[in-house]
């Protein structure tokens, strides 16, 4: 086989990396320095009219962790780069040797937590920044927007079904992975199917009609391959006239005892149409027959379709989901918040850019509950203070060496429904939720406001 | 190695694809359906404010065809969906042998032109519609968005920037390439360096200033490590303070005989702080030293800065280009527009959904341009009309087999640059601009009325 992803292996992911990665490690080992630092990975702020976000992504960041390594390909694409060699020989023996706490997959978080925490000489730590936002920002923009759909369903299936316009190989595979962990029911991504045993789902397109002289004899020669529980797209053409026919090959199956799945919608007004498909089913008693709508849906759509009564039994939703296409990014960031010298003395650290604070010290994130157990309010305190409340950074590596079992899809996904049903209905809405209580613990406060009078005194007021 | 990219290989990609299209191909393998067909891979409209694509992502989706194959680990998965033996006998000898004609990577494009034609028995046509659509829509998604942004910037230089916020792996190599391609100077991401020789830039992120005690000891350790041109980051603290101390560094730097390359400003107004950046580099004799802007900024923001005469000499576009984050997605679609029977009669196919009508037949495109070879109009004509223009559509497979060779990667890019300056401006403003004429030739018109006609009276008034 030819390569033709633009030799997308797993070994080449050292150098999916920001090249000043590359220079700031030369810069640090040019210089001797070897401190330890410790460094957040965390999401600034919610994107508007999202009001929580869902984790994902942290199996594929702790695989890649145990698993960076220089080739001798890159060290001679680096040094083609101008970088010296005696930088180049350390990268040769480059191995990730730091300590990472992290949040689970599926956990509910909130802007400013620290989702991941490494802990590592500054040159390990600062190279993996790059490789780590990208997996998480992704997956957790993903299934956070993913979680909306699910939400707005209320309870009606949900099957990813972006894959053509989702952005890339791997975000194809990520986004079926993460909106599974978020609720869907399936996907139609085979690959995905394989890979994370997510259910598959899918039947016909409107090509498979159009090949065929009439629509009925798509629909019959479907019919015989797939007698158990067809879906047949009834829109190519004309819709009524379209569920007209279903009732016909339906008629003919039950003639054979078997049952038709039901019939798809892709296109027009689908609560009207819905309704008037469904009166066309039942006239035939044709009850079991489920309606599958698709065709540009997100969370926003759903939810009128259900406020107008669309006798919808399921949802195909694809690239409104599969691009978080109201807001496609996230603003996860990856910065350092304490460094610590040879000598082991800890230093906290903090930026103090405008409207681009972050808070200084080794943190740990605490969910306090309600009575019921839903979640009340969380606080970030540093790491050595006593906890108030349930901790949710678990030590995932240590000195480089995977410390944590990722839990299977299944049981994250499960993580994920468990999590969502804690979290308090006024911020499961589509708009306008109130703002999650995400409070600073004292002595963190205390630090903060400390490092920001002496930042202000010795580097804004004195130019040398 | 552990895998832990989902086993993203490249022999995996026979899987990469939509349900659906498996289950269509095992109806049309059971009911002994081989014609040949042809579908066509064009996008249904411009995204509100674009004004033209450029193509990219051919050389992929090449590369896909030729090596599809099916794997006992497919198959052992596809049996355990419930497909059939004959089916997966036949999978296990698929190869593709279709004939393919595509335009080139670089050109300009437009909607409803066939951007790539595929022939071949139906099931092979097929099976490859989601893995073509997911290769183009991103890549010339990023290209046709990145186009604009090098636009804005009227000759001064972009560099992707994006990396760490692009939808996955897979996305972060193709954003570098394909913003490449329409003209940027380089990226951030080492692995596209590597994988597609494009130049490589960065130097220092916030981490790297805070982790000295102070931000000048950070300065002088970059420029001791890369005394040539080094960047240096100075908004950190304050931006003022911090151009004051790199003006010292430059003066350390000049006197050892070497010169700073220049200041990065990510924060801000850059507008007005580049100013006064400039003004203090400048009353030191500085004028070499160059100001770099990044930081939220697209092609609005870039076109802003210029207007506002902010003396910022290059641009880290990040995020907002790499997601294509105005409009994350394009409505590529592949449809069937033509069959061929056992006897050899073609069927010219056509789509009639409620605003989503296709064009039938196998098309060509003609491009027809004004005495100074500027574009005029396009052409859509049915592919044995007699020619009226250049045709943008080659034929690059046949058989099965490559018949074309995919151009060098700088090749491409100097393409799309011709081809842009061969584009009236007035197609090449952020906003508003004209409509550029595509028309169908006066055959296709008739063919197209034809259809509809049929089509209305077979399929809608009768229901059998």
């Amino acid at each position: 086989m030819k390569p033709f992803l633009g030799y997308l292996k797993e070994e080449n992911m050292s150098l999916f990396t920001d090249y000043y990665e590359l220079t700031m490690c030369a810069a640090y080992y040019d210089n001797q320095n070897f401190e330890v630092a410790t460094f957040d990975l965390f999401i600034r702020r919610l994107p508007e009219t999202r009001s929580y976000f869902l984790f994902a992504g942290l199996e594929e960041a702790l695989g890649y962790l145990q698993n960076i390594r220089f080739t001798e390909e890159h060290l001679a694409y680096l040094r083609k780069q101008g970088f010296k060699e005696d930088f180049l020989a350390y990268l040769k023996n480059f191995r990730f040797t730091g300590e990472v706490w992290a949040v689970p997959e599926g956990t509910i978080v909130f802007p400013n937590e620290p989702l991941i925490r490494v802990t590592a000489p500054i040159i390990e730590a600062q190279l993996v920044e790059t490789f780590l936002l990208n997996s998480i920002n992704l997956q957790t923009m993903i299934a956070s927007k993913a979680s909306r759909v699910v939400q707005a369903a209320k309870g009606k299936a949900v099957i990813e079904f972006g894959l053509r316009r989702e952005p890339g190989i791997d975000a194809g595979v990520k986004v079926a992975r993460s909106s599974y962990i978020a609720g869907c029911q399936g996907t139609s991504n085979v690959l995905a199917g394989l890979i994370y045993d997510i259910p598959v789902f899918g039947t016909m397109a409107h090509s498979f009609i159009m090949s065929y002289p009439k629509e009925i004899d798509a629909f019959r020669a479907f019919a015989k391959t797939f007698p158990q529980k067809s879906t047949l797209l009834i829109d190519t053409y004309d819709d009524i006239a379209g569920a007209q026919k279903a009732v016909v090959v339906a008629k003919e199956l039950e003639a054979k005892g078997v049952r038709l799945g039901g019939v798809r919608l892709d296109s027009g007004d689908l609560a009207q149409t819905s309704k008037k498909v469904r009166s066309i089913l039942d006239a035939q008693n044709l009850h079991y027959a489920k309606i599958f709508a698709s065709g540009d849906l997100d969370e926003y759509r759903i939810a009128e379709l259900l406020a107008a009564d669309a006798p919808i039994d399921a949802f195909g939703v694809g690239t409104k989901m599969g691009t978080s296409a109201d807001r496609p990014y996230l603003d996860g960031i990856y910065k350092l918040c304490e460094t610590q010298t040879a000598r082991g003395e800890f230093s906290p650290i903090m930026k103090l850019s405008k409207d681009k604070n972050t808070l200084p010290g080794r943190k740990q994130v605490y969910r306090l509950r309600n009575g019921d157990g839903s979640f009340r309010k969380d606080v970030i305190a540093l790491a050595d203070e006593p906890p108030v409340g349930e901790p949710l950074l678990l030590k995932v590596m240590e000195k480089g060496e995977l410390t944590y079992k990722s839990p299977s899809l299944k049981k994250i996904r499960q993580t994920a429904a468990e999590n969502l049903s804690k979290l308090p209905s006024q911020y499961k809405v589509l708009a306008n939720a109130p703002v999650y209580p995400v409070e600073l613990s004292e002595k963190l406060q205390q630090l903060t406001e400390t490092l920001k009078r002496l930042i202000t005194q010795n580097e804004i007021n004195h130019s040398t």
